[in-house]
């Protein structure tokens, strides 16, 4: 449980916090929190803005309470009157989030069934893209769930996702709770499964989508977004247009966050005691120096659609993303 | 330690004598050690050959230590001197095996040298390819070894391999011993580094080379070839002649091991006590099904070269691996 904001930017640092959609309510919590508790409303909003470089949307979250934290304290004065209106904010846009989920999960299933003929979906995913992430069911997961839920899920093929085994831990963990057909694999046995045309779709969350249509998301989703194309296979990107950040042009503009090499080096079990620096068990030579990117970036050429609430883009262009942004915008407004 | 043949095939299957040249190696002693004490030759034999289905050396060590005691046998009627002349056998192969290796490493660098510009060679490699898999110095680690002893390696980028972790156990272990520069990464975070253009090679190993050049390796390895294919980067299976085995026509006819799932959903570690069923730390839900193939096939228009101790072949044809075996027979008959 986090009670300060510095709780919470730890919290966020070592993923107990993690997930686009979800960091972005928690940034907005943050601030609500910290406003609430009499902290430097400012400063706490650089700590966590600044706790993961990679995923706007914490960044999203984080402004727009601040916004209404500064927008009530300039019209009252009163700093009380400011925290509420923080909170407001943070609770809006938890719901809005919910309400986002299921929007995508319908348009995301809508584009399955035009995409892919037959039987059932096969999906392949990677990370995790739940309610674990979620203010709702999630991003990619819920699309998922939605074809299960209409009958149409015919297997999701869950990548592990090494290093902290997302998939393993928490995907398949949502995959059994919701009765779903899944089977898990490592990352690297996925070009198997496409060589054996046993995969319909890819279907990925994201981090970071840059104006020009590239996709920041887990490491590991590049490499499948290859293999799609070389399959022919569509490689379907579910975030919420918050998502999508037009201050970022291109790929090469997105910071990629490098985590510690322990977290390759080691493998953390919380049922074991600590043997490693990391705090966890040693699975490589002591000094062993590892490449550990949080992420990687997809190139809008390889990226089918990208499916947010406000509807698919297909193909993936600077103007029909910022159109898509555009729209959003008044909707939020009007 | 294993002092009859069924330990062997246990050993084998356990992966605890693993590699597709040192396989070989074991199948021969181990058909030497059955004649030495008196077990069925002929069902040891099966029993060995069987253990594992993909790695086709196993396969040749077995035989050929097989027929020479049946000669011997048939010759002398003196079953003494056909278990002395099977030993004699295995010796020879792994003798000849450790040959192979310096001449593999010989030409794998030239054609290193030949393939890639610039100051030195940043190799990518998957699995364990070195002295604890080999007779000798192995085969695709081995020419990553003689481009360092050559100055020109300057990274070997160890891909982990999951699931058992050979890179980051073995490879890793085996960099780290010989001085080289080496860098451990997860298999998915591959696809930045070739995205980054910090790959100018991808080595493999190969457990089976059909008649058309299609390569069985470990799992992991085809999407390195789809990645080398995409990003224009050199994609290079080193192994001895005995790997290419004319009777399997093409990758379709190669059968793949499929492993057990607690291979993916349990982390073996030596250092911690037994929790899961499959004797390791669960790291997915109780009862998840896992997809777990041990090898992958990679068909010959993506690989860009197979290095032998005979030479290279590339571009990779039916004709031109027909050609080198039939030169390698000869060699060795001659």
């Amino acid at each position: 449980m986090c009670t300060d904001a510095p709780a919470l930017v730890e919290a966020i640092c070592s993923l107990a916090v993690r997930g686009a959609p979800v960091l972005g309510i928690a940034g907005a919590y943050g601030v609500a929190l910290a406003a609430a508790r009499g902290f430097d409303v400012a400063e706490a909003a650089r700590a966590l803005e600044g706790a993961r470089p990679t995923a706007v949307n914490l960044s999203v979250g984080v402004r727009r309470a601040e916004a209404a934290h500064a927008a009530a304290l300039a019209k009252s004065g009163d700093p009380e009157a400011a925290a509420a209106a923080a909170l407001v904010a943070a609770r809006t846009l938890h719901r809005e989030d919910a309400e986002a989920s299921a929007r995508m999960a319908a348009h995301g299933l809508a584009l399955l069934d035009e995409l892919v003929s037959g039987g059932g979906h096969r999906i392949l995913t990677h990370c995790n893209t739940g309610s674990l992430v979620s203010g709702g069911e999630g991003t990619a997961f819920a699309v998922a769930l939605q074809a299960h839920r209409a009958g149409r899920l015919r297997r999701l093929w869950v990548d592990e996702t090494r290093p902290l085994l997302q998939g393993a831990r928490l995907t398949a963990y949502e995959a059994a709770r919701s009765g779903m057909a899944y089977t898990l694999l490592t990352d690297n046995a996925a070009g198997s499964l496409f060589a054996a045309g046993e995969v319909d779709a890819v279907l990925i969350g994201a981090d970071r989508i840059a104006a020009d249509g590239s996709v920041a998301n887990k490491v590991g989703s590049y490499p499948l977004a290859v293999l799609a194309r070389y399959h022919h296979v569509p490689f379907i990107v579910v975030a919420p247009v918050t998502t999508i950040d037009p201050d970022t042009p291109d790929g090469a503009s997105i910071e990629v966050e490098q985590r510690p090499g322990f977290e390759v080096t080691e493998i953390t079990a919380p049922q074991v005691p600590v043997t490693g620096a990391g705090g966890g068990i040693p699975v490589a030579p002591l000094g062993a120096q590892a490449y550990n990117p949080a992420f990687d970036v997809t190139p809008p050429e390889l990226v089918t659609a990208i499916v947010t609430e406000g509807g698919a883009v297909s193909p993936v262009t600077a103007e029909a993303l910022a159109e898509l942004c555009a729209r959003s915008r008044q909707v939020t407004i009007s």
